[in-house]
């Protein structure tokens, strides 16, 4: 079998794909950065819109560059009639992540450049689907509990399109830190999906298509809303938090939240979230939920030195900020789409097709056709 | 930087991302099997529904086993009207494979498994897949063409839902041989694309929209259509096939059909590919589509020593068995989702989440922020 008799290394761990100028990553430093630059000074000084601009084009802009960005985003920042028609015949039942996806997959039909796949076009539909998709799950939400779609004042801000209340500064800039922290990680499956999808000549939604198919996954963008469902267990249930997640080790489940194939200690957007969840927890007359949390990665750590990773703190955080849980992963891809279409541009900028091999190890060939009346 | 400093293997090409018992391939010998059974014996003695079996399955199905099948697949061919009302809606613009991405990523919120991901419902929902996406195809060709659609006599098959009236024989034989060999290839970046999709533990759903976006791409199904494309400039043109090809490698441009990154010698594929091409378009009384393929093929092969691939002289094929050029891809879907559906089940039966890494090539960390003022 050619160059495939090695032994697969599983979940390609450890295994370089392939070059990337984006994201920089020290697992055992604990660092992370975008284009060099530390997530923690982008945490304290920039703005998501700013993290955008140097996801995508690979520097900060000056004030110019930024003011236009700051503009197209909001001329983008609005949908076809046939996409929110779409989002109001989805049934009751479906899940969000699935929603999220069909509509994006159908938000193709609609853009101005859909049979354009050049790096300028490809520039401009970061910029597009950054702007509507997360009017997508502001709408979808307004619209599955009868509620009017918040019009477009076109500088509006996701808070405001999905509550309807203009937030307070404090909730404002703590959604765009998570939106800043969440921007981008390097080859995760959903960034690393994008890319195998890309790297056939196809095309930015159907990259973006995939990307929100794999985040959607409980061990991926799905984790943060596993982790409010034990917090909210454990609030109505009044339950003692430590001995409700001892309960779940000694059965020997996974505490979502915890852990990171790339961290070996403590992820560093988890510091930021933390100390998010703990102020907005504080602030809103909460803090039950900030409390319980710190008490699990407490013991947590203790028992099983695991450390809690982005999705441990973005729960309660999500939550305060008035967020159902079953759009917390739906507010990830908010934030990632300006990850993804940097890598999917990245990819298109110098492509090779991803195509590895797997070893076979099924019925020896040749295993005979049998006929029917022999079998 | 943590297991990340070696050089990537652009592509992954000749990495060994898994194991799998599904596809067996050997590069060098031009071997293609199923299970370990040799695509040439299935092509001859087998059927695409007895295929789907040994491929969801791991064996041939008895008697009982195959009949079963059948029935199941036809219970399955039917769609809900929402999704008839997505394919009618989707403007007469959209690219086929955009509108086939959304209405599967759609069928999600209809199918009564959406919430399970074990096997057994995976197994279910590759069944309903594969009857549904054959359906979307025919259905969405009907529409946009303004013709009714053909009402699910549930056995109908893929070229009466197509084309409204029963094919003959060796159309329908000829059909069923080419979704034999388009049913599987390992590790392709679809294929690819759906394994990585699932292990996040999402959702068959989402991993088969992913393989369909990275399916659309000219690197893979795309290039038959392209190689269509290129037929038909020559024969509204009047061209001379080698000519033409002469010009396009003077051009330096990229002949579709030809090479393959796993097989180095004939893609066993092309072996069938070619002799239906060649019977079908002699008896269909269009031989020059088979006549200007055979030339092109030898000048490519003498000239820059590459093999036709499974593309090449599907593209003949297609179309004369009544088939639009922009839905040989979709077409090729309405196969592979046989194979995908398979891996997805496969993936999730033993899984790892696929998250490799990228060697960062960046501005150096730390690449400090700097205050708007000071840029």
């Amino acid at each position: 079998m050619s160059s495939a008799t090695t032994t697969p290394t599983k979940g390609l761990e450890g295994i370089v794909a392939t070059h990337s100028s984006i994201c920089y990553i020290d697992g055992e430093r604990g660092i992370l950065a975008y284009r060099g630059i530390d997530v923690h000074e982008l945490a304290e000084h920039s703005t998501f819109e700013e993290t955008c601009y140097l996801l995508w084009f690979g520097r900060l802009p000056n004030r110019n560059e930024r003011n236009d960005l700051h503009a197209r985003l909001a001329e983008e920042r609005h949908l076809d009639p046939a996409i929110l028609e779409l989002l109001g015949k989805a049934p009751k039942s479906a899940l969000p992540m699935d929603v999220l996806r069909t509509a994006v997959s159908a938000l193709a039909f609609y853009d101005a450049d859909e049979k354009k796949n050049d790096h300028e076009a490809n520039v401009r539909k970061a910029i597009r689907l950054t702007s509507q998709i997360a009017m997508i799950v502001a709408a979808y939400d307004r619209i599955r509990k009868g509620k009017p779609i918040v019009d477009a004042d076109r500088s509006a801000n996701f808070l405001l399109q999905l509550n309807g209340a203009k937030p307070s500064p404090t909730a404002e800039r703590a959604l765009d830190i998570a939106l800043i922290l969440h921007a981008d990680h390097e080859l995760n499956a959903s960034t690393f999906a994008a890319r195998v999808t890309a790297a056939t000549l196809s095309d930015m939604h159907s990259a973006i298509t995939s990307a929100i198919g794999a985040l959607k996954g409980p061990l991926h963008g799905g984790a943060n809303e596993a982790v409010f469902r034990i917090l909210e267990t454990i609030e109505r249930d009044k339950s003692d938090p430590v001995a409700y997640v001892r309960t779940l080790l000694a059965q020997k489940k996974k505490i979502p939240g915890f852990g990171h194939r790339v961290y070996h200690t403590e992820d560093p957007r988890a510091t930021h979230l933390r100390a998010m969840s703990r102020d907005l927890c504080k602030s809103s007359g909460q803090p039950q939920w900030y409390e319980m949390s710190e008490k699990i990665e407490s013991f947590v750590k203790a028992e099983k030195n695991l450390n809690a990773n982005v999705d441990f703190y973005s729960a309660s955080t999500y939550h305060v900020l008035g967020i159902d849980e079953d759009l917390f992963t739906p507010v990830f891809a908010v934030s990632r789409i300006s990850g993804w279409s940097a890598h999917v541009i990245e990819q298109l900028d110098d492509n090779r097709l991803i195509r590895p091999r797997a070893e076979y190890l099924g019925p020896e060939y040749p295993n005979r056709y049998v006929a029917m009346e022999k079998r």
